[in-house]
């Protein structure tokens, strides 16, 4: 598992936020040079497919920063310390569209920006929803508008490049391979 | 496509590296709070699904610092300043694994981590492809090991977790849909 292993010589701390940590590792290369390497921490997060009754999936459109516009994604969320995944896909299920799931199935987990960064996102399926009367709330700094979607929508929220992210891409391939046979 | 937008109010830069630049902004949220986003800056990438004659994709192992283990992926890499991302593709897909490719066709982009990074990935599928005589080499910190897997082998892949990364599982499933029916 480890072909060409690269042996950390020292680390330099550059920033502690709110979500991540940036360090740059001094490191020895497999043929004895030096490098360094920019490495951007995360907690890791879950994402979670919810599938309506009509075979539809649930997604919240938010504004991304990052990418200076509102795109649309499966439910997400970073997880907390100590969390299980499940538990996090759990809540972020709950916050992000109201939804209670009576069966809940991890897919796969999956690195974002291998990289770059060590953020993970585990992936899960979640199945005969409920709506929740009272859910809890989101974060104080989070906006959400939810929809249901068919994958045929999906599909072509991909071309209009309205849904834009790899794991949101990822989990509608997964639902038309898994959902529709 | 601008709801919930966020507006900037002040950046700090944090830190120039390499390959990333990390800012904190400062933001008025759609609520009129004020809130800080962490923003990784990336130059965006490209990554190549390269298909045999025999209908295997090339991948490649390789050490990913961030995850502390070798992972098998297909052939990435980052644009330089300037770079049209199918030049991008045709000079990766040549170090990467010493192949040219007679077609070469965009997929489409996504985002890796819009949470915090506005990476970019530029998708590609290459198809009919030629040995290079005297391929240009990688960077001199760059190893990597070549591969030939069917689906069937990529699927075992994802399983075992020795294929780890969004845009590979992504690959692996468009693959699958586009080209074995």
């Amino acid at each position: 598992m480890n072909k060409f292993e690269e042996t950390t010589i020292s680390t330099e701390k550059i920033f502690e936020g709110r979500v991540i940590k940036v360090q740059v590792d001094e490191v020895t290369l497999p043929n004895g040079k030096k490098s360094t390497r920019e490495l951007v921490k995360h907690p890791g997060a879950v994402a979670i497919i919810p599938i309506t009754s009509e075979g539809k999936i649930v997604m919240v459109e938010q504004f991304r920063k990052p990418l200076e516009r509102s795109i649309i994604e499966i439910p997400a969320g970073k997880l907390e310390p100590g969390e299980k995944p499940a538990f996090t896909a759990t809540r972020e299920l709950e916050e992000e569209t109201g939804y209670g799931a009576s069966h809940l199935e991890k897919i796969y987990s999956f690195a974002t920006s291998p990289g770059f960064s060590d953020e993970v996102i585990h992936l899960f399926v979640a199945r005969d929803l409920f709506k929740i009367a009272q859910p809890a709330s989101l974060d104080e700094d989070e906006f959400v508008e939810i929809m249901e979607v068919s994958i045929e929508e999906a599909e072509r929220l991909v071309e209009e490049e309205r849904i834009f992210d790899a794991k949101t891409i990822l989990a509608i391939m997964w639902a038309k391979n898994n959902l529709l046979k």
